[in-house]
């Protein structure tokens, strides 16, 4: 997520230097085919420029509102999830009741464990959407849980599947009632959910064609453009089809920067400082020590 | 699914050649009816192709919305399925309790049953949906089970009927209490509205009149043009009109082609890969020895 | 819902051909007084057909956006009536427990009408829709209950309370527990739910500025345009005039004709069929010996 | 709501003649202007009212569909209150069980009362909405309650209030039991979810710039339009200048006459209508007597 | 929330002066080079600006619908916040059912304890979501709760845990039967989900391009319509320019500054009104003597 207000040029540049040249090329060849093969025989009518423009004007918008909506719902999972890793770590908290085998110490052990488990969650979630394999969930599960999640390709999966295990265990030796088993098991169905989701978006290809077209009918616009406004304003053209073609190919670069809201990019969602926010607020509930740093932006620029 | 980045000029000509075709000798004879009868006569004002043009912007426009809408609805919905079966499976796992009558292998067997039969439902969801008869739910079911679904003409709801009593028999036999019985209940009440939701799309016709028109109005805005540039670009209003139209034929393409999100076409929603995916899942989940592979890619271009 | 890909003239002609023939006659009249009070005046500039037609566009828009998301959501409506009518049957089905009292074939008798009383619930609630009155529905019902029924304003509404009824019975009766009666009793909430949904959108008319002025606006622009070509083109002005009409007056209609989805006309939600679809499925469930036929097209063009 | 379809001209007239004859007045002056500064100056060139009526396009239809979203919604509110309403009339009826202390009449006088002060909500609800003062609500509530509700500032949050309490005593006396109480408290909560909604809408003000704004530019935007066509059209200019703006001033009145949609006016959603519809319903549901008439349309024009 | 229906001129001039400093020095200095650089060369062809404007459009149209939805969604969340705090103090006082070690004066002090926590929970949200530091929570809070809470950084979250584990306690005491947990549990996970739905909209930066780029296109789109429109109508340009300007950066700066609902603006959300106006009800609802006033305007133009 960029935070700063106004954006650098750095970026801005290391953004759009190639579609500008690219832009800039494509111009200049179609300025000198108008020279060479055009300018006596016919002039270019200015409405098909203005026509390709509008087809291109829905494409583009198209694209950012759709690109916007993925990127937003991807911002809706992860705070539905920070709101029910609050509600999940508020019932661990407060619902069990010791009974004569589980009690003091040893309930209060269990009930820390169930939160560090759900932070787990969290990272290895993170890990599988970001792709990247840091292993870090393994942090906070004791080694036992770790051999049995090792093998399974699904892992944040793989843990809620322990939790769903430990509920019930909870439940038969009665630390829970019905009640608020079902209240717990609600959340793990909601975790389940918004995991779903996020996996949707981040493996759903958004379909290819809108994109690949929208690059190949602004080419078709810059040249049209550049065609019918050279006979006016001659070698100019090129210098007017350019700063036309970088509006576009911009409008357009701004939406397929947020399509994709969970790799790991400046524009993206900050998985990493929503994670460590809710690992903070988790570990501040059950008044641990050593609590980690939140996540600081990088360059004062953006957060990931 | 679509998923190269950069579209096959094979599947480009093949989608739209026909198209193309008629729009070019739609402009040669526009052209040559202007050669004849129009040119000593009158201009054809460019206000309408102008005017045409927004009025099929609206149109184009419209149906794109839709036909993403549909899509993406029904990728939500097998998003759904996803997360739902994952949810039956962990509670199917860790639910039932061991009595005296039921326990041990005999329990297990039932819990393994209860999930290979949710991906039997899936399986015949999805040759419903797609319209293929593969029978391939058969696998997962037991030859009792085949026999009572075999006359029923809608198959996947005769499994989800299965299910319920199923859930009814645990909960006379006190396998599971009140509370497991109302979750694992509105898993299955969640299975027949996604599912019911799926067939809903696939059974309602998007209003023909929008894509009967949509065509119509290309037409005629096609003729429009060319009429209206030939005074200044001569012959070559044909090959303006051609390109103006391949757009406009393209544009409305794209959207047409993922208006029927289900069909086993490479834009549609990939149902073979989707369903395989949960069944990995799912027989990971109960240690099965032998599970199948992904679905791979065809030709690195798409998934069904 | 219309099913056939290309529509027929008949029925273009049939829809179209008053207000085709309205536009005709308006381009003529302004033509004639273009002809004999404007041309050697003054030119009408085109700024302003180009200024409504965007107007226009608005306008046309909105209205079919608005009915488009209206028959839609008609359609939600039916579809979720279709997954709680099978959810309905599979839990009177597989719910109630046999007991000394009601037992057997007794209890088999109990089952069947209750299903058999939902069947008679939708009739009810599509005649009042479609606001026709064959009493299709006493069919389904007993006596006892059909003279209940027979004073109510409100018929679908009536049966509603007889279900509920019913299941307090049972719940008394003790064939059903608490949580089985939560179940049943939310699906008749939501048989009320989506019924008070569809009376809404029946009851509800569309804002009848939108439609009043889109037509005023549309003659208006008519007119404008007419005389704005007239200069250039001369008596051709009628002809284009009254395309151009035609066109935007067949995008308004093509929304007008979706507007109210439950009227019994060939572009509204196919009620008959829908219900016919659920009334079979629910009768193969109980194994009911005489199932009626599917509703079939209509001129192979449309389903009602 | 308006029920006619073709709207009477005085509603038109008396809706817009104060705007018309600011718009040609406007138009004059700028005709003046034209004639007695500008017109042996320079021309003003039309790429100014066009754009700026691209800006208007933007800001009358954007207030046109959030006039049109507020106005639906509150129709939903509405419609969701219906459906509650006989769900409530139907769960009272039939859930509570007689026993040893209240049974016959005295358990019939409960249920009626319980469904007659849920009538007398929607009268305070609908009179708060609406700013009258008519106290109808009073008709169906007993002195003691009325005594209760007097001096409370939000009359129908108070009557939710006693039918809390009315439930926990019938729950408290084994009239209902836990789940029949889980599901008529739902009923209550849903009835003061969708009531905070209906007074969300009424006391949102929609942002006052967007209406301020659109006024503002239409003037812009009129007399940018008169100077451009004065030098083509003379005159005439004030006469297309005067239509034009009527034509956008409609499109933006239309909207902001749906804006507040619980105001008693003819565009508004027609609360007296639905409350009453409602009141009959429920009566004829407890066998009451006297049934008001529903509500009739005025003028064959619109409801209330 | 602005409440005048007419902008004062101090506010208009107030946010946009510097905007239009800024566009008349831009339009001076594009007309200027107009003038020594351009005028004897070439002339800038009008369907620069026009196709620039269709840009624009676009990106202001879109910045201005995802401003209004942030803001509207803001709105609903503490709309629910209103519902569901009237539903927790309804309940809170009418489920706990007196019993022989909790009852009288004891009991009505726990109740009207657990309706003040609830209003320190609104007023220390408010405060977050502000950014303010009154501390005016603590006003409703007891002394050892306000020592708990006083060391946690999120501390409305951290009172939200506290009402849980008075809920707890209730039960466990039997003051409130199974049931009537789970609803009052779930009006506490309620809370926490508009709470975590408002901070996600406070803490989610809009992409920063959007707004960067709109600034950067109508600079552009300033100079290319200055030099565009200088042939025809000299000096004036500048004066034009300035005007269309204008309205352009004013559209943009309207959705800007909603873009923000929870700052302490007067364009926001009025969160002391709503929060206050909930204080009033709560506090009413359980006798207080002491009951604060209403928010009023400030200036009669805005609350906040």
């Amino acid at each position: 997520m960029i935070i700063t207000h106004d954006i650098r040029l750095s970026r801005i540049i290391k953004g759009t230097w190639k579609n500008t040249i690219f832009v800039a090329v494509t111009c200049s060849m179609a300025y000198f085919f108008y020279w060479y093969f055009i300018q006596y025989h016919f002039e270019m009518p200015s409405i098909i420029p203005t026509i390709l423009g509008t087809a291109l004007a829905f494409f583009i918008g198209f694209n950012n509102n759709q690109s916007y909506d993925r990127w937003w719902e991807a911002r809706k999972i992860w705070g539905a999830l920070v709101n029910s890793s609050r509600t999940w770590a508020r019932h661990i908290l407060h619902f069990p009741t010791a009974n004569a085998r589980i009690k003091g110490q040893h309930l209060e052990l269990l009930k820390e464990y169930a939160i560090k488990r759900h932070i787990a969650f969290l990272y290895a979630l993170k890990e599988k959407l970001r792709g990247t394999d840091d292993s870090e969930y393994k942090k906070y599960l004791i080694q036992s849980d770790i051999d049995i999640i090792e093998n399974e390709s699904n892992k944040h999966n793989a843990i809620l599947s322990l939790q769903t295990m430990e509920l019930k265990t909870w439940r038969k030796e009665q630390l829970i009632d019905g009640f608020e088993f079902l209240e717990l098991n609600r959340e793990i169905t909601r975790f389940c959910d918004e995991m779903g989701k996020a996996e949707r978006i981040k493996n759903t290809v958004f379909p290819t064609s809108y994109n690949y077209y929208t690059k190949a009918f602004i080419w078709l616009f810059n040249i049209a453009f550049t065609l019918a406004v050279a006979p006016t304003v001659g070698w100019r053209a090129i210098l007017f089809g350019t700063i036309i073609g970088y509006v576009f190919h911009t409008i357009h670069f701004i939406g397929q920067a947020i399509l994709n809201p969970f790799e790991p990019i400046p524009t993206g969602i900050p998985l990493d400082q929503i994670t460590r926010s809710i690992e903070i607020n988790l570990l501040e509930m059950i008044h641990e020590e050593h609590i980690p740093d939140p996540v600081s932006p990088i360059n004062d620029e953006y957060v990931m």
